[in-house]
């Protein structure tokens, strides 16, 4: 059996391999979740089952594969960040991307009778993931990209509450209670709320607001880099210590993962040394 | 809030685009499953249950991507050809290695019960894949790629069975057995196999020994285009009307998807017009 | 002198490698080639002086890359092909455009002055170009990219021709010859350059309308390869030993550039078997 | 003329888009520099004049190149370091390394006269060089490139003059002194040269044992940035005005490029802040 005639089609494998020494964030979306929530009655503008299997399925991922340092969700998204010095699969991209999106996929299944005991999946619509993976050189940068999606989460839910109360509470049709927010900013739709439905927005459900961000909990945190910068990673890395590195790697696999739902764009979050740096 | 002071971390998204008019073969592989099989007691050298599953999942991610246009699985690996013409997601690859991984492993799972009906999935082990994506200019390499796989899937069958007789049947150790086969040819292998424990390999499952080929069954063949090149290919594109194409996707999606286990080596396979070229 | 200390900074290259078994074109540009041509007193609308040079440069590049099978260029432009074959510096794209660019620009100055005999070079402004590479699987895009130049030729030509006829012998100023011709299409152009100047356009330098083709003049054309398909290709190339093929490339090194002003749009120039395909 | 019918090969362009906010390194390499170095009959082991016309070129490309930072060269190559905020050409990485190598290919062919007088350059052997990109997200790393090609410089040139001095001065033939330093380590040589011809390799010109470093004298430093790291950069550039950015841009233009002969493995050059900092 020629084999050998053959094997030349492996040198078309093209593997793009990511720029070592940056941060590597992965976020994965649910690919068709507008009709698959319909689908299976989520809660309009939340479902508090769906964000929590969410979580549950991300912090799943979290426990599986040690190289995460973080992560963040809301709606049907997930972004999860690694450190720098990350070396999984040989920082292929490839893998990486279709690692994660099968890691969540498999655990979002296989948890969902727990948040939605009483509906059944159907295999003709199965909950699936895409992924995407983007480098950041410096920390700054990644606290931005999280700054960013907290911010989107803030705006996406804001026009939702308004969205569906006008329609559920104010009896609108959707097309009404598009034309109605049409134009707004947050402080009419702020207003919109309370005036015309003693809603207080500040007092949503604050994984509603905020989305919820996911990290290690390392006990006293001795983070395994400080937060300065790049050149001082790079010089601690061919210090530590081979063993020192595999000692940090059980750490980081035994530490509890713990949910929190608080603001990450001003500074407070990130002052708490070695969050999310790796 | 300043959402647009945050947005430039998205002018670091570099999507990789892959090359158009060029064949996408996407290949999966199953993570870490030497352990998985053994955890859920797959039978060796070949467990009929576990490919029958790799091949039912397989059809449903054909039955609902109609790009693709023919697949071929052996083992835990699963290869999935789309067509030169494929726009799926345009083309972008982190979009379609983690589409594919993600649909694969949702249906993996949700059939799992029906093919291993008393062994319950266990959540701390849970299947998963990964995925990469490799681009072919002409079909004589798609055909060269898919005899690779076939090829690869006889020498390793060859093996394990010689392997496994030699366990199960001869009782030596798994060491001494490797050591039996260290240096025999495909020639050793067979004459070992029918002189000391009389089984004539060409008699084992042909599944086994070729893998699975999946096809649409279109019917008469009146292939989306024929079998000449790339120029030809070019020329009808632009040909088509966007109602003839239209046509032809839904007459894809609704085609049975048809379980082959035949050479794909020789020429007799590809001969039938049409096969595998859209 | 702690060497190996520093070296881990060449895993950082990430070299982009060509797919296999693509046409490679590669296109040069000259830089700011308004200023440079403004400050050199090239005529207007086109000067033969600066085409002649371009070709010259061409040739020399195509004498010294035997890999090239032929180029087009026009204005300030050149496009080389490479075989679908070609293996130059294992198809590392950086090496391929820094290499054509860097040679390309060696030539262009060293025969300057015999175009140029009266016209010194000055150091501050020296003839540059950049360089860029795409890939096309197959002969039929080759064909539609040279075309493409060749029609962006015609089109940038006749306008040209028009602008300045407008400017030096009819007198208007750059911006009325502008807007004269704004909305125009090409019938217009040419009724106004016949009417008002007496001026057939078919009847000027074909140069100037259709731009240049270089070839490799083999004699009685055995090309390298038949102008069929890839798969063919794919086939012979398993089939031709090494020493036909060193053969072969002695064959092209040694073959006159011959260099042509025809139409490449029409099917004419292609029906000559073999012509760029190599 | 059907122009828009073949602009569809325009899709097929890949353009690499260098990450941002990273370093970028352009090295270029002389083509064929051994048969070139012969065929214009440089001095060995160091012809004073062949570094001296690197040189010359590498600095009229930093005053034609703004966003160069600073450059690095030895024997036929030169690496120049891009500032991490750079948007020259937006990051397309053929438009740099190509504009990179077209643009010291010309001012080397151009300023060769005056440093080879009595040697005219051959059209069939003229001085070409290739280029490459390669990204460093910190200075650190950047640091540790140059480092690598200065105990590069050191440890050839170290070998160059012992090879030279045994068959010039010692009489031995190439591949007797080539048999004469295999397996001798830096001692060994240095005591060779000592012992057996009298040289102390410390006196050797500098510029052949350290190579040539450029930077821009912008007199007193107040330097574009500080050295820090990446997120101060990141703040900065979103703190900087447009128009302070083009101050600086003129100042660096004007600031006149000095040539140093230093270590740049210690600390000492770098404590200087700003040091190719930008």
């Amino acid at each position: 059996m020629a084999k050998s005639r053959f094997e030349y089609v492996r040198t078309y494998e093209q593997d793009t391999t990511l720029l070592p020494n940056t941060y590597i964030v992965i976020r994965l979306d649910g690919r068709g979740f507008h009709r698959f929530s319909a689908r299976y009655g989520f809660q309009k503008p939340n479902d508090k089952r769906a964000l929590d299997l969410m979580n549950a399925a991300a912090k799943q991922v979290m426990r599986q594969i040690p190289d995460v340092a973080g992560a963040y969700g809301q709606s049907d998204e997930y972004s999860f960040v690694l450190g720098r010095q990350c070396r999984m699969f040989d920082r292929r991209e490839a893998k990486l991307v279709s690692t994660f999106a099968s890691t969540f996929t498999a655990h979002y299944q296989f948890l969902w009778a727990e948040y939605f005991p009483g509906t059944p999946l159907d295999g003709s619509m199965l909950p699936t993931f895409d992924a995407r993976a983007v480098l950041y050189p410096s920390m700054r940068e990644v606290r931005d990209y999280f700054s960013w999606r907290q911010a989107d989460c803030h705006i996406n839910n804001l026009y939702n509450t308004c969205f569906w109360t006008l329609v559920i509470s104010g009896g609108l049709s959707e097309r009404d209670a598009e034309q109605a927010l049409m134009g707004t900013n947050s402080g009419d739709k702020n207003e919109l709320l309370f005036s015309r439905f003693g809603i207080n927005y500040n007092n949503e459900d604050v994984i509603f607001r905020k989305g919820t961000i996911l990290i290690r909990d390392m006990g006293v945190c001795t983070s395994t880099s400080d937060s300065s910068d790049a050149a001082a990673d790079l010089g601690e890395r061919q210090v530590k210590s081979r063993r020192q590195a595999e000692r940090e790697e059980k750490k980081r696999q035994k530490a509890e993962v713990a949910e929190l739902h608080v603001d990450i764009i001003g500074d407070e979050f990130w002052t708490d040394a070695g969050r999310w740096i790796v």
